[in-house]
């Protein structure tokens, strides 16, 4: 097991990519629909046809949950006691994710502060990007964290 | 089956609520932590004494899931061909969901206007509340919709 990273481990501009790729299973795609998300291009081929979108097409939802799966994976998740979230600042889905798709993150550190209130921590903002087996964007997340100083 | 809405039948200040609670099933989060978010807070009540949380909470993302479902629900979803989400502009998780919890939404429309590039359609912005059954407000997201004007 590595070290655990504190706010000093960290740079404006550093990148983490995810360690595999998540691959857009069909069935599961629609399960997740069918529970989360019932619109008709996320639940069969043929209502799709007719949505906006002309095809089935995976649920946003799904594919920000995948992109949490995968974050999970990254350098970043190796700070100590484990992240807190401060919210998100905005996500965007340039195009939706389709079934069979594989898909992987590139994490890129935006800003570091250090916290006023609290001494022992310090605030890392940054982009996640969601890219599908051809590059392309298909989510776009801007959202910030609580990280622990190292100690003095 | 009600007549589906257009750009025409909102206005801003309308307030729509979900029709049914969204329960939020131990066994369920912990299964959707397993997949989508495999952090030691949301997997199991041990390892989640020693989080920052001190318990077991829902992972955000699936507070976000169900948010989802009860926004299908909610009076917004009658618009005719199904909505187009251009994104989020923010989301905050002031508590954490808790297995039991029972969420129910408050959608409030902010702003509306014309789109300039295509003259049959309109743009709401709104904000969606997620409360748990205390009226505690677990999430709070603003997002846009692309929604259809009524033929001229």
């Amino acid at each position: 097991m590595s070290e655990p990273l504190n706010y000093e481990d960290f740079s404006v501009g550093q990148q983490f990519g995810s360690a595999e790729g998540y691959v857009m299973d069909k069935d599961r795609a629609i399960a997740f629909a069918h529970e989360f998300d019932p619109q008709s291009q996320h639940l069969d081929d043929e209502a799709a046809k007719d949505s906006i979108f002309g095809e089935l097409v995976v649920s946003g939802w799904h594919t920000a949950a995948a992109t949490m799966r995968l974050k999970t994976e990254t350098e970043l998740f190796k700070v100590a006691n484990g992240l807190v979230g401060m919210g998100l600042e905005s996500v965007r889905w340039p195009i939706p994710t389709r079934p069979g798709d594989t898909l992987h993150i590139l994490v890129t550190i935006l800003e570091m502060r250090l916290s006023k209130s609290r001494p022992d921590k310090g605030i890392i903002k940054y982009k996640v990007e969601t890219l599908n087996q051809r590059g392309e964007l298909a989510m776009e997340m801007i959202t910030s964290v609580i990280v622990p100083r190292r100690a003095a």
